[in-house]
């Protein structure tokens, strides 16, 4: 086999761990947490039905690229619930991105890498519209399992808002329904009965 | 809300069943069994890192479409291995696109059944290429796994390169590759002392 096929396999089988990635958030429609493969999958199919309500005209194929492979370098970096993400996680997933994007040919380490940059860089209409996504699926997963992963952190309903409002810079229009599924979410339980 | 965004939003809740399918071949890294979420997204990220050994050049993003949608008709209709597949199986296949994508808006729920139905029929590069890569997976799966799927229902070598040479009609270096890879096993097993 020529080693340039050699190499992208190598990472195709590589890549597979990241379904042993387990994240805080469970499925929408069972108690299961979710992985990142699951979740990678995911928020690419929401990219690509929600694609009109980004706020700026978006290269889909670019986006959906980039939420496939956003969450590879956890294979080496491990997942961290966004409300504690800290610069030396940030570093650990830079080396993360150079050890498996490098068993690519070198044209498509680059590729890869500057993509999941681009991603982490926030600056690009795609690298917004494709955080967005990645922000809310786990808040709508959260809202279903009635805030579980909020109540259990003890994060407040403004960390909340103050974290999760940045999906507003890539689609107003999903950070208004994410929120009203949030507020939602706090009016039921400050009527909870255990709650009082 | 909007009834249009309402409807994106239930079908992209809708489709988290998917998670539930399990395949009947196991990770590359793992014995898990995989299921149909952690085995689209693995093969959509092949078409991005395979996408040059396509025979017949192809538009990449709507390969990746297909490949992330083509097993959301499981979600009703069920898993069945490649070798047992009958014409009833995807009579139910058609109803379950019908219900499943008709969750969406009817322009988006058009879209995703013809390509749906453009992935069935294999007649198109891009389906061509995105069934290789549906076909590839999981015999690179067994092989690592020592033939376990094959062995355990009795598919016979004959039987094994007849239904995979077809990922010879999206990708002849694929197929090279992949039939290298099955070769090597059953020289492999010829000479296993369990099976004299």
């Amino acid at each position: 086999m020529e080693e340039r096929l050699f190499r992208q396999l190598t990472f195709i089988k590589e890549i597979d761990k990241i379904k042993k990635i387990i994240r805080k958030s469970r499925h929408f429609t069972d108690d299961k947490f979710e992985n990142d493969a699951e979740h990678s999958w995911h928020i690419a199919m929401m990219a690509l039905v929600l694609n009109e309500h980004s706020n700026e005209k978006v290269d889909i194929l670019k986006v959906v690229k980039m939420l496939l492979i956003h969450d590879i370098v956890e294979i080496d970096a491990g997942d961290i619930i966004v409300y504690n993400k800290t610069d030396k996680h940030t570093e650990l997933e830079k080396a993360a991105a150079d050890r498996i994007f490098g068993l690519l040919p070198d044209d498509q380490k680059a590729e890869y890498y500057n993509l999941w940059i681009e991603f982490e860089d926030r600056k690009t209409p795609e690298a917004k519209f494709a955080h967005s996504l990645d922000r809310m699926e786990p808040v709508l997963q959260n809202v279903i399992h009635d805030g579980e992963t909020w109540f259990d952190n003890t994060v407040t309903y403004d960390r909340i808002i103050d974290i999760n409002r940045k999906i507003g810079d890539g689609s107003s229009a999903l950070w208004n329904v994410t929120k009203d599924e949030i507020d939602g979410l706090f009016i039921q339980k400050k009527y909870h009965p255990f709650d009082k």
